[in-house]
């Protein structure tokens, strides 16, 4: 058994979430639920009264945290000590988007200056290319960057660049390759001029297999084209650490972005991996985006942890996970240019997370990161809401919603708030076999029918959820937005005591894959392999089921 | 307690489950466990001997199924019986796919009949569009089709759109609006032009909230492009139950399309709500569409349950469910055009097996259906198979792959096969301490950092998973694989003993939601709900956090 599961305050917790009566009732009896556990930070509010918790489960979380040494740990983080203990490194995510003056330290090197640095280099390759400055190799000005990238030099600039459409400049558009399969990158170039397209290449060791793959592909297509050997520092720019590798290639060592060991591919977007952000937004935006995650790191790292939002929305999910059987989190974004949040925030705490042995390398005796899924609303509800209402497992839920539209349209966005709202009370209250019975009282069907619907209209309720609302969705709020959910994942693994900044589950894939390729490219049938891998090679071989 | 979780099988399955060894080893001992766990139909082949199971396993699974009446509910089911009892329906979405000459009735009408006559008007309209014969107000062949739709009338269409991309003709593109947010129809209608845009509303009630919205701003739209109402019947279409209110709204009769009461909005892409699939793919391929998906169902309806592709995946997704606490199920499509098929896969399932009453209104002491999620390899990869490989939850995998691409290009597919394979080959054999260790044998590193990072790259392996191949991604292999997840669906229920055609759940989300817009609609601030959805209501109303 683990310190933390033999703890006093585990055992509490156990006691306290077996307790608990229905949320209704905890509505009924306090009716200051919702100023006690609501609170506003960097132009988010988050309304966490819709949960399983009362003051003592609050008290027992707080405890928690101080007894697994959280305010400890997130000062560790933002000292630059190498909390990444498996590959000693220091996890500076947060220098990213410090102020230029602030001191943060790896090795004795001044880490926000080289940030500084690289911020200006960005600022004047966009100005360039907005501006119409940079030519492509018949003279004419760029109109569409190609990112190629994977994981967290895709997802982060994707999501980004999605949710602050609003905020595109009329000079550049932006695409997305990320996938090996030749269908993503061949979809993407249809279409596409070779005169007026960039490539921005990311990958840190500029080895990536499918970024590299796609890299050479983009290359190809480009000299079919009509571009030569020698355009190419026109119309490729990398962000990588490897420079003697894209230089190789074919890029201008002055349009080569750094990487460094100190931020985790999954916490990069803040970085020289932003690129096609800032391309699209315009650099000042992205600052903002900056500034608003900055704001949530002095939060986070200052707010008493009572009043911490990532602190006390990582403890919830803790709560979920440990003590309701949760094995998953529902994100559910009341927003268009949102939809694809959830698929970053699976990502970064799916990444993160998902570990099974301690810093120190024991077991794990609790379950640890969720699965994280979820979606654009309304459309979840006329999908998989049925299975948050009525189905067996306790999945709590985020819902995320700006007060204002880019795109005010009649009712549109009283509609769209109305359904978020509705959702969050549905999902608490339920619905009784009384209440559903009396709902039918006057319909036409005969008695044994109204039973039985009543039976199967039977919600139990009691299903947590959190809300967070914006006033708008801007640069800035957003960036506080993806800060708060990389902190609460921070403080997950904490309580957790696992390495959430290393990945050492992805290797294995990664060796087998390599050998799986040596053998569809050989002159035999495997054979060597256990007998499923052997004949899925040797199908994909013969090229028939 | 259930009869079900009472039964001798149900306790041995669970014996089973507890005492088999490691697949390893189960592949170790038995060199013909591929021969016996693999199996072929309609241009799909599934292996799924990476899963936990041995001989015994399937027998005690399929021997559930029998006691389960499942060859029975299979057969009521295309009978034409009212299996869907709370809403005393038949549910015959395998009618929409049957020969022409088959004979299927509900209430003595022969719906084949009209699935025909439907589907010939759909022809009609579709080669009218497609040739250019149809004309915008102006006298412009349409261009592009905006679908409005939501859940079933939009995730199918939208999905097989994009998982048939290389099938689309030169003269038409399509764009599908759901949410109700504005932001998602003004994205949408910027670069469209109303005279060469069609609209295709799919609504039975012709009143679904968000798609109504949607519409009426269309119309809007429209009309500020300078259509008038007169040119409504030009550029709007409907599929909908109800033919007055289309009328009302400006369509022509002769352009309205039907819904029927034997067919859920999830089991719905094969009738007119995947018209705009015809539009772009060409009646000839959505006919190949249905083709496909008929002989799954000839396979579903004849096959021994021992050689049955649907009752065997339904099976090992009870096993997982019920015998191994599995509370999700990851779908992985190695192919870009199939990146969507999870998101339906997901509405499919969730919505129909997210159940917590059985037939006749008993409370299940048993888990139902797993959250569906999900996304296309090798993207996720570099994203949540952290979580797959060294996560603390069992979650059962299908990796889904065609042998050949429409776009063949250097090494990519190659690339993309192997990647498939080492990720299965890696969930099922994992890597033990002593493997860890030998592999850093030679490492640079210290002793107790090796004896470290040796146990953080454990990975306990014997993880599940199916492999779905096919020769080639086509209409009818697509029709096949939608066709067996909608049965794999199925199996689920019958064996759960639920309603799997029903969604009461969703119903209160909706009272609640209009609930609340008449509240902030009005004149003073919400008192009278729980102090969270009170608050949450007043703080839209004053438009700041």
């Amino acid at each position: 058994m683990t310190q933390l599961t033999t703890s006093l305050t585990w055992q509490q917790l156990k006691d306290n979430a077996a307790s608990l009566p229905h949320m209704r009732q905890m509505f009924a009896n306090d009716p200051q639920r919702f100023d006690k556990m609501s609170l506003s930070a960097c132009g988010l509010l988050l309304d966490y009264s819709k949960n399983r918790v009362n003051d003592d489960t609050l008290k027992l979380l707080f405890a928690l945290a101080e007894e697994t040494n959280l305010p400890n740990k997130i000062s560790a983080m933002f000292d630059g000590e190498r909390i990444n203990n498996t590959e000693q490194r220091a996890v500076l995510h947060t220098a990213l988007r410090a102020k230029p003056d602030a001191n943060m330290q790896v090795d004795g090197g001044h880490v926000v200056a080289e940030v500084q640095q690289t911020l200006a280099k960005m600022r004047q390759f966009v100005e360039q290319l907005q501006s119409g400055q940079w030519q492509g190799y018949t003279g004419k000005p760029i109109t569409d960057i190609v990112s190629i990238g994977i994981g967290g030099s895709f997802l982060g600039p994707k999501i980004v660049t999605q949710a602050l459409r609003p905020y595109w400049g009329k000079q550049l558009s932006c695409h997305f390759v990320a996938n090996v399969d030749a269908s993503s990158i061949c979809e993407k170039l249809k279409g596409l001029n070779a005169e007026t397209t960039l490539f921005v290449m990311s990958s840190k060791s500029f080895g990536t297999q499918e970024t590299l793959t796609n890299t050479m592909s983009a290359k190809d297509w480009f000299i079919q084209q009509g571009g030569t050997q020698q355009d190419i520092a026109k119309h490729f720019v990398a962000v990588t650490s490897n420079v003697t590798k894209a230089t190789e290639f074919g890029i201008d060592a002055d349009n080569i972005f750094p990487m460094w060991d100190w931020v985790g591919g999954r916490y990069s977007l803040w970085s020289a991996i932003g690129l096609p952000i800032a391309l699209v937004i315009g650099m000042d935006n992205f600052i903002q985006l900056l500034e608003g995650a900055h704001q949530m790191d002095e939060h986070f790292a200052n707010a008493p942890i009572e009043q911490n939002m990532p602190v006390i929305m990582g403890l919830l999910s803790v709560l979920y996970s440990n003590f309701h059987s949760a094995q998953s989190h529902v994100i559910l974004t009341y927003d268009h240019y949102l939809r694809g949040l959830p698929a970053y925030f699976q990502q970064l705490d799916m990444e993160s997370n998902g570990k099974s042995v301690t810093l120190n390398g024991t077991d794990v005796d609790y379950s640890t990161g969720p699965v994280i899924w979820g979606g654009e609303g309304t459309n979840g509800q006329h999908a998989y809401h049925q299975l948050l209402h009525q189905g067996t497992a306790l999945i709590p839920a985020d819902f995320i919603m700006p007060l204002q539209s880019h795109n005010p349209l009649g009712g549109h966005h009283q509609q769209l708030a109305s359904n978020c709202f509705g959702q969050t009370q549905a999902l608490m209250q339920g619905r009784t076999y009384e209440e559903a019975s009396a709902e039918l009282a006057n319909s036409s069907l005969d008695e044994d029918q109204k039973a039985l619907i009543a039976k199967h209209k039977v919600m139990t309720g009691n299903k947590p959820s959190n809300t967070l609302l914006m006033d708008k969705l801007t640069p800035s709020t957003l960036g506080a937005l993806i800060a708060l959910y990389e902190h609460r994942t921070f403080v997950q693994g904490a309580i957790w005591d696992i390495n959430s900044f290393d990945q050492w589950g992805v290797e294995l894939g990664k060796v087998l894959g390599n050998d799986v390729l040596d053998r569809i490219a050989a002159d035999t049938d495997a054979t060597e392999l256990d007998a499923s891998s052997n004949n899925l090679i040797n199908i994909f071989r013969h090229g028939k089921i």
